[in-house]
C-alpha cells in the first residue's frame, strides 16, 4: 500500500512514525508512506496555503487551489482520497479495514475547522472526523488513521491472533479484561479462574466478561 | 496546567508537541507538559513493563505496579489519572473542556488492547476512547486528547472568538461550510452570498448551514 500524506505540518510525523508498529511496516515495506508539505504546490512568494474565510469570522481557511494541484500530481485511478475535518463522518473500525484494503490513500490534513468546502464536495472521496472533539489540526486524525489500517495490511502484526481477537473486530463487542503478573499486588487481586488454568472455564470467564457497551 | 504522561515510547511525542498550537502554548508556559519513559520506573535488568495475559492469548499486558509506582510518585490530590485503552468510554467534546480546567493531569498511554485491568479499576480516576477503532498504543491517543485539552486552555489560542464558533461546543451542531480564494476554481464556485457582503444575508445562510447531523 502506498500512502501520501498533505500537510503544512510535515516535521509532526517524525515521532510517530518513527517508532513502533508504523516504522515497522515502512522498514519491511509493507507500506510506503511520503509525508509531503503542501506549501511545495504554492506559487506566490509567501507560499501561503490558507486566507481569510469569504463572509467573515474568525481563524484563516485552507485554499482549494493548492490542495488540488497537490492532489492532482499525486493521484492516479487507483487513489482514494481522503479528507480530515470535524464535518466528516465519524471514523471507525469498519471504515479502517475498507482503506487496509486499498491500493494507495492521499490523505488530507488541514487546519481542522477550516478547509474551503470544495476540498469537501470536489476533491475528496471521503471525509472523516475521528471522534466528536476539536483539535487544532488534521495531522493528528491522519496518523491516528494511518495507524489504524497499517496495523491491518497482512503481516504487519506479528501475531495475527491479536486481530481475530480484539475489540471493534465485531462492532459493539468489548474486549474482555486483561491481567498479568503479579497476580496480587497492593491487595489488588487477579480473578482466581485465570491463574487455574482450567481453559474450559477461562474462556466461559472471558465471554462473560465481554460485554456489549 | 501541568501534564505528565506516561508512556514506553517517548520519542513519538516530539513531533506532534514540537510543532503548532501544543508548542506555542508549552512555549508561552500556558503548558507544562512532561514526557516520562515507563521503564524508569521498573526494577528488573531487562527494565520489562509488560509480561504475557493470565490465562493465555495474544499479546503482551501492561504490568500493573510499573504504572502504579510511577503514577504514586507524581500525583499529588489534585491530580487526574487519565487511561486511554480501547475498553473506555468514548471521549467528547464535554470532557475535553472538564479537563481543560483540571490543575494537573497524568495521561498513561500503553498497549492500547493489553493493559492489566488492575490499572483501569484501581488505578485510573477516567478511562478514554478516542474513538470505535483499535490502534497500537496509546500515545496518538494521549496526543489527541493533550491537544484538545490545550487549545481550550484561556490564552492559548488567539482568537477566543474561534473558540466559540466552533463545531461540537454545542453537541450535535455542525459548523457551517467555509470558502476562501479563489471564488471561481475549475468551475468550482463559492456561494454567491458569501461575495455580497450582506451580513444578515450571510448569517441567515450560515445558520441554515449548520446542520444537525
Amino acid at each position: 500500500m502506498k500512502i501520501d500524506i498533505l500537510t503544512i505540518f510535515p516535521e509532526m510525523f517524525v515521532g510517530p512514525f518513527g517508532e513502533s508498529i508504523v516504522k515497522r511496516a515502512i522498514d519491511q515495506k509493507q507500506v510506503d508512506i511520503k509525508i509531503h508539505d503542501l506549501r511545495e504546490w504554492t506559487e506566490d512568494k509567501h507560499r501561503s496555503v490558507d486566507a481569510p474565510p469569504y463572509g467573515g469570522g474568525a481563524g484563516m481557511v485552507m485554499r482549494v487551489d493548492v490542495i488540488d494541484k497537490a492532489v492532482s500530481s499525486l493521484r492516479s485511478k487507483e487513489t482514494k482520497v481522503i479528507l480530515l475535518e470535524t464535518k466528516g463522518k465519524i471514523y471507525s473500525q469498519n471504515e479502517a479495514v475498507k482503506m487496509s484494503k486499498e491500493k494507495h490513500l492521499i490523505l488530507i490534513a488541514g487546519h481542522y475547522e477550516g478547509i474551503d468546502h470544495r476540498v469537501h464536495e470536489e476533491i475528496a472521496d471521503e471525509v472523516y472526523s475521528i471522534g466528536e472533539y476539536v483539535l487544532t489540526g488534521g495531522e493528528l486524525p491522519v496518523m491516528v488513521v494511518v495507524d489504524s489500517i497499517v496495523r491491518l495490511i497482512p503481516g504487519v502484526l506479528g501475531n495475527p491472533e491479536s486481530l481475530s481477537e480484539e475489540s471493534y473486530s465485531e462492532p459493539g463487542k468489548r474486549e474482555y479484561p486483561q491481567y498479568t503478573r503479579p497476580s496480587e499486588y497492593k491487595g489488588w487481586k487477579v480473578p482466581e479462574v485465570l491463574l487455574e488454568g482450567n481453559h474450559a472455564e477461562i474462556e466461559k470467564w472471558r465471554k462473560e466478561k465481554s460485554g456489549k457497551r
